[in-house]
């Protein structure tokens, strides 16, 4: 019997314990005057046998995983969007037909679309001429005539149900420092809007408006202006309480002050540009629309690097919220969509809610948005909680960011670049997701926007786009 | 020999230590082993016998000085800046005339005045023809045949040397609650600018196409716009990082887009239209001669209410530096001028500064500017310190204010109102003086800007006042 001694020597000498992870053995020991020291210590991926087992893996991998991401953060530190200019889709968006509705998110049939996406189909079939009403186009969206594709297969984003069809105008990014470009429609406004689900003639009225006034007016302007440095118009907008997703109100001011001085030089009737300056001046998320390409842009150029496990698109339909990694081509890896926790509108309450919806989380896959946050401390005005949690949330964000922005600096925290880069090892590893703050749209079609807040991706597909890198990349040749 | 014996007593049993005020004595203790408690006091007004007798004196005045401030305060709360137009300062400053020259800062002689100063002088004498140049200008100055006088003394205000004359045009505040208006020159924008004391045929051709283009331009523009709510707007830029004395791109911005669609429709060429949005867009201070007479009209109603000790100007000539209380009517109390502590611009340095000038410091007076930087981190990079410093310099404030704005908040303090109402028994007790950021003139007349930074009001001016006040409402009937 002298095995059991040493334990029973623990409990006659002096105890002075070091405490791993879950502090309530710690607190309890502490509680009993025992002296603890506390470290803060988790299993990683949370303790789960194949996610620990997809991580060693890809730590053995078959290729230099560390070379490829800095290969990958490089591209994304190094992108400059520049605004280029406005076309129309069918002109410039690659692979842009009559008869295709590009759409937010990961790929979806009809069938699956929740209600704003589906408003937002048939509104864009309206405006195209393809369907007269509601039922028309109700019955050519299922027919297996139009062809359903999400924005992000064709260089482009669009906020909310993102449709967007031919005929629609779109901003031009191009990123400067690897030549690829980057589209998205005009901002609506508020109230009753397309990407929201609604398709009313007001909305459809808009829409027309924009494709025949706005659009060539400030294309026009833009002209005369010369290309604008989004790089450069986002950091500053950083230094002026937005936070490049859900405010926009800096960057909105901005973008009229650039143009104000040119669009007034136009060979264009008076009452033309002052509709064009009082319809931005009226709507605060009009530059959301040119983040959002810029920041697609930035991150296409880290896309499809062999070994990387850099994350290059979210984005969410509605129904599905699917996440692109570098290293794994153009595959999405989807979960649910979840339920923004938030601020609603007078009015209504969560039972309205569509599910998480939108290509706008680009703006998160960028390192801005959400990540941001600490840089926008008003927003919790708009998106709940209060401004510490704003910070809070993007110091959390440096855990699973592999670098800082060499642009885009928060002043809060005393200038530190933005997290940027996300690994998707370390979203699985720490179990940390990323922070994403987004519009709520109701549920149905053609209601409109309830409110706004935060919401949590579905870890699964970061999980499942873990397992498959695993796969992919294991050193005994898995499969490719 | 008993007397000592306590004392003894107090070597021979066990230390256990309460230390008032100076840490050193603790922490020798400490360092002794003796257990010390630390209680962070110190003797109000630094232990000066001569202001602890005048606070005492103003605890027993024979006035209500608690009531007296309670309404002071009040007003200010209360007071709701409206920007209402743009006249000429002949017309509508109150007491404008030809032979009369407005300065910033308390009174003062040409004789006494600054470099940049004089520079203004001659700039605004030749601007209004009565001088055809710097030498006749110097010996009109000179003459006695100009009156000096205070903005502040005609509901106006201007920054760095202020000046002013009768065919300059002037921003029209009014403060909707009490009725009072006040003005400020418009902003002539950075480099050779008469306001640090240039002169040259660049800066009076710029002041002549102010006076016959861009006011009446905007004058157009504003009232087919409609008066716009200065409180609003202030509120707004203090959360997109402005702070309303030294970072004004927000606000600037937010002018630019509310008068931009009615500057377009304006029956006036595009080419002259179009300079006016540019030279906006071209000067991020452009707002500041917007919050300066904003301020002014709001403190201005809190002016001569008997037995208030809320300050309710500080000014400065480049000479002086002046403030006044309300309870002590136009009466300015002085000390010298200081020199700014900043960051110089590429070229300069420390040797090349004017001292303190400016009426820019009613932002502070009004509890915004210095007082609000919590609300503008990366003001920093302009002024010096660190973000860290800009909370800190805000929280300080508090200490020595009446209240909390109820309409200027700041995100990053929880949206806590900005400190408000400086009370100069505070100032003194305290030994804390307002926090003041401020641009930085050259020396020299004609030469402009050099850099920005932090600048300490002298001491003197306040306890000078307390000790006035003391004596004014001295329960024992002291002089009136």
């Amino acid at each position: 019997m002298n095995a059991p001694k040493p334990v029973l020597d623990l409990f006659s000498s002096e105890l002075r314990v070091v405490n791993f992870g879950l502090e309530s053995f710690g607190e309890t020991l502490a509680g009993l005057g025992v002296p603890v020291v506390q470290v803060d210590w988790r299993p990683p991926a949370g303790g789960d046998v194949a996610m620990i087992a997809a991580l060693d893996s890809i730590k053995n991998a078959r290729i230099d995983v560390e070379a490829a991401n800095a290969l990958a953060v490089e591209r994304i530190l190094k992108g400059k969007p520049v605004l280029v200019g406005i076309g129309m889709a069918r002109d410039v968006v690659p692979g842009m037909r009559p008869n295709l509705v590009l759409h937010a998110g990961p790929p979806i049939v009809w069938d699956r679309m929740c209600g704003p996406m589906r408003g937002a189909v048939i509104g864009g079939l309206i405006y195209e001429g393809l369907a007269k009403d509601r039922s028309e186009a109700e019955k050519l969206a299922a027919s297996g005539k139009i062809d359903f594709e999400p924005c992000h297969h064709h260089a482009a984003v669009g906020p909310m149900a993102g449709v967007m069809t031919s005929r629609m105008p779109v901003w031009i990014i191009e990123n400067e420092t690897y030549g690829n470009r980057a589209y998205a429609t005009l901002n609506e406004g508020l109230g009753k809007v397309l990407r929201y689900g609604a398709f009313s003639e007001e909305v459809l009225e808009r829409l027309r408006w924009m494709e025949t006034d706005l659009a060539p007016v400030l294309a026009k302007a833009l002209e005369r202006h010369g290309p604008i440095d989004m790089r450069s118009t986002i950091a500053q907008v950083l230094q002026m309480g937005d936070e490049g997703h859900n405010r926009n109100r800096a960057g909105t001011s901005i973008i009229i002050r650039e143009l104000a001085p040119h669009l007034v030089m136009l060979d264009e009737s008076r009452e033309k540009i002052s509709k064009v300056l009082s319809f931005m001046n009226a709507n605060d998320h009009f530059f959301l629309n040119l983040t959002m390409p810029s920041a697609k842009s930035v991150v296409d150029a880290a896309r499809g690097i062999e070994g990387s496990t850099v994350i290059i698109a979210m984005a969410r339909n509605g129904t599905d919220f699917g996440i692109q990694i570098s290293g794994l081509g153009d595959r999405w890896f989807i979960g649910p969509a979840g339920i923004v926790n938030g601020l609603y509108l007078p009015g209504f309450k969560a039972e309205d809610a569509a599910p998480d919806i939108g290509d706008s989380v680009i703006t998160e896959t960028s390192g801005i948005g959400g990540f941001a946050m600490a840089a926008a401390p008003a927003i919790v005005k708009f998106v709940g909680g209060s401004p510490a949690d704003a910070i809070a949330f993007t110091e959390r964000m440096y855990e699973i960011t592999l670098a800082e922005s060499e642009a885009y600096k928060i002043p809060a925290l005393d200038f530190r670049g933005t997290p940027t880069a996300i690994d998707l090892r370390l979203v699985v590893e720490k179990g940390i997701l990323p922070v994403i703050n987004t519009g709520i749209a109701h549920k149905d079609p053609g209601v409109g926007m309830v409110g706004a807040g935060l919401v949590k991706p579905p870890e699964n597909c970061y999980r499942d786009a873990l397992v498959a890198f695993a796969e992919k990349y294991a050193s005994t040749g898995g499969k490719r």
